[in-house]
């Protein structure tokens, strides 16, 4: 059996900060090694916080007996919204028990490559899909949010690309909530026999 | 200026359990307001945790007046790895600071969409995208997985949708996280100025 001795560290760091970089590729190609270095120190006050983490993480220290399979065999899908960031940490789940999957406005409808390699390949079983209240994802469209980027920004060769994503905004909460646990409830191809499926809306009022 | 009282709740929960769906489209009609429910009981052991979270928001009081945009205007874009989830709640960022994305890899190339609607419209200048060691990304590849699904759901009629997706897997951690940076520094439609970017990659040994 391998060694189950853990410990966390952030072996190494690649920052780059136009316009000077300070990751180039010659320095890149020197580290070979990820897990032989120090780590950089952060030289800007805004990766600090980041790179608390590191100090954190060994003072936990060993959770390395933990393995790959989630052992609720639970998937949660949530937005990336920086105000769910405390209470999806609170929600009764803790390290090794559930998949979390974040996105923009929490959609299972964008996250279905990692729902396919969570299913098939690590044996998860339940899936609970979360939307709130006041969500970005209800102020804008996909045709307002192209034209802004090309207004903002004309001369970018890559309008195209943006072109061809839809952002899958929504205006009903509700709906989309229901579309999307119907288009898991649909997609088979996640699992052979159909996950427990669950959806729920999260009420926050903000200014 | 509106309220800004809060008070985050659970305030409509939609399950589907096959083969006996408890959730139908009637019974969905009837539940006009999202906002107006109790929430619904839980029925099963396997949803309680989920549910116990409602309780915990009640009793954190309000955030309301958080606004939309982090105000560290940062994107953390990290794996779905359930061993990472109390890791990644110990970043030293909390509610309201940054936006967190997470998918299978943590790959920012999966995460235009979000990015884009971040770094667009809710103000986030800054990326740091985290790989981490012992990823369920580097035990596969794309056509495996692709088989596998074949043979196990022969009968599955959404294979060629499966056929189209690119699961993205990688055997280089050093080198898909490398491939990512210079993704999102290539990638100008993220941003009319080139955002801050970081990659990092965390060691962590688990049986």
């Amino acid at each position: 059996m391998p060694s189950s001795r853990a410990g966390c560290s952030m072996a190494d760091s690649i920052t780059s900060r136009a316009p000077v970089p300070c990751f180039t590729e010659p320095a890149s190609r020197r580290r070979t090694s990820v897990h032989a270095q120090a780590p950089l120190r952060p030289r800007r006050g805004i990766w600090r916080g980041v790179f608390r983490f590191q100090q954190r993480l060994r003072a936990r220290g060993s959770k390395g007996d933990l393995r790959v399979n989630p052992t609720k065999k639970l998937i949660v899908v949530t937005c990336m919204d920086a105000r769910l960031n405390n209470p999806f940490s609170q929600l009764g789940i803790t390290e090794g028990q559930a998949h979390i999957i974040r996105n923009a406005g929490g959609l299972a409808k964008d996250s279905l490559r990692s729902i396919i390699i969570s299913q098939r390949l690590l044996g998860t079983r339940k899936i609970a899909v979360f939307r709130h209240t006041d969500c970005g994802m209800t102020t804008f469209t996909t045709p307002e949010l192209r034209q802004r980027i090309r207004d903002s920004d004309p001369g970018n060769d890559l309008l195209n690309e943006v072109d061809k994503i839809d952002f899958l905004e929504f205006k009903n909460l509700e709906k989309s909530l229901r579309d999307d646990v119907r288009f898991l409830r649909r997609t088979r191809s996640c699992s052979r026999r159909p996950p427990s499926r669950g959806g729920y809306i999260m009420s926050r009022r903000a200014r």
